[in-house]
């Protein structure tokens, strides 16, 4: 999917909604518990509930793998049950060398049906290329994490005249690595006094940001923060959507929930129609 | 396996060769290319031919990742054939907030047979320690690599009287979250400067060393600078062995590499036997 399509689609529904499908079979509703397969027969129910109140669906592999060869099986036909008006993403972590990134990029981007696969910047540029080789596919680069570790090494401040932190030089340095079309970066939500110092290194960058609902970020502030005249965010809930409810009612409540992440995101996008030219949806 | 275990199975081989599974489809030999299970078969030889001059088997999760869920289903019948009297490394590069951290780990550590994971330390504390919260089992958290990449932010300096560079840093903090008996760090072959400062950092931790054979890296300078009294060292070789040959001999031609590999570590070992009064094997 290419970067036209994705603000395209996000304009034509009023949401910047990413649905995260980390999906753990200890926390299935009741109901699906003794279904054999419970884990598929969830994520059709949340998909089939929240597709029309977000743009993107982003597949936490960890959730997968930690079921074995069934979870990686569960992984594929997930995937290919994502619509693909969606913009698809395997949040996988991945990252190696050359020849070793460009196996996981052949994996998410080429055997698996995803746009774009999150990777980490540790090992630098020839680690995140592999995955930017792909035409209209991207990558998605840690920049700055929502977890209490991001303390440890991405706000270290590095050597130099303005003392950037470890976060503002993958930022600015992974950016020349690709271009707005290819590559977006993870900010999380919980980080929201960064996100104006984020827009001054990256203005024009969709940022994927984790971190809404479970983990406590605001999507009011950080989209005040953060929101381009070409939106540049998609916002994920994970666990805020799939686990409303543990009672037969999941998906109607999971759908409730991603509609009224769906109607805010609605309002902080109205005042920038005139921006742009587009009338309302 | 526990940090003894690996010290006596080391000193009782004079080895400390780990022989890794990049195991790519389009490289098998010639006459495994028909084989519907060619990269089992190939898999099963290759550890076959060389477990009596390595300790260790590191499995690179991408080359399976990049085959699909019948891929995941080769990584676990690889890792289920690999002997338990070695020490067994997934070589996943996996790291993400803790609660996804966990899943990974419960995968590699638990559904999987491994002894180890290795971790990318972007994302800081909370990304690392959940897997090394598994009794006698290990994280091997990324330091210095052996990419050229490792310049990109490896290898940049951060403020402060003495300016260490972030890979120092890395070391030094992540050291602090485990203890010699459930963590190592990878650093590359490649990297060879740099083992005598590492070696001030993490005087007694194990280190996973990768980059000899294809990537160049000496293994007569790492054994030099590294060795420590317990060996401290995991030297890996993957496609000098794998690949020694595309012919019907490929398994006699990497049991060849790898006893020439296992003949020199002996030699670097020996002088050190007297030291931890041992008797040569």
């Amino acid at each position: 999917m290419n970067r036209q399509e994705l603000i395209d689609h996000i304009y034509s529904k009023g949401s910047y909604l990413c649905v995260g499908l980390d999906t753990d079979p200890e926390k299935l509703p009741d109901i699906l518990k003794n279904d054999p397969d419970g884990v598929f027969t969830f994520n059709k129910a949340i998909i089939d509930a929240t597709r029309d109140h977000c743009v993107a669906y982003k597949i936490n592999t960890a959730f997968y793998e930690a079921m074995g060869s069934k979870g990686w099986d569960l992984l594929e036909r997930t995937a290919a049950y994502l619509p693909n008006t969606h913009f698809r993403i395997a949040d996988a972590k991945r990252g190696d060398i050359g020849n070793t990134s460009a196996q996981y990029a052949k994996a998410f981007l080429k055997m698996l049906p995803f746009d774009s696969v999150t990777i980490a910047p540790y090992m630098g540029a020839d680690s995140v290329q592999p995955f930017l080789a792909y035409e209209g596919k991207w990558g998605i680069v840690l920049g700055l994490t929502s977890n209490k570790g991001a303390e440890d090494f991405e706000w270290l401040h590095l050597a130099g005249e303005d003392a950037p932190t470890l976060y503002e030089v993958v930022l600015s340095k992974v950016s020349e690595w690709g271009n707005i079309g290819n590559l977006m970066f993870v900010v999380g939500a919980t980080q929201a006094t960064a996100f104006s110092r984020i827009r001054e290194i990256i203005p024009d960058h969709f940022l994927l940001v984790p971190g809404v609902g479970a983990q406590g970020g605001s999507l009011e502030e950080i989209s005040k923060k953060a929101l381009t005249p070409d939106c540049g965010l998609l916002v994920n809930a994970s666990r805020a959507i799939q686990y409303a409810s543990s009672a037969s009612d999941f998906a109607e409540q999971a759908e409730m929930v991603a509609s009224g992440y769906r109607s805010e995101m609605t309002g902080y996008l109205l005042p920038r129609l005139s921006q742009i030219g587009r009338k309302p949806w």
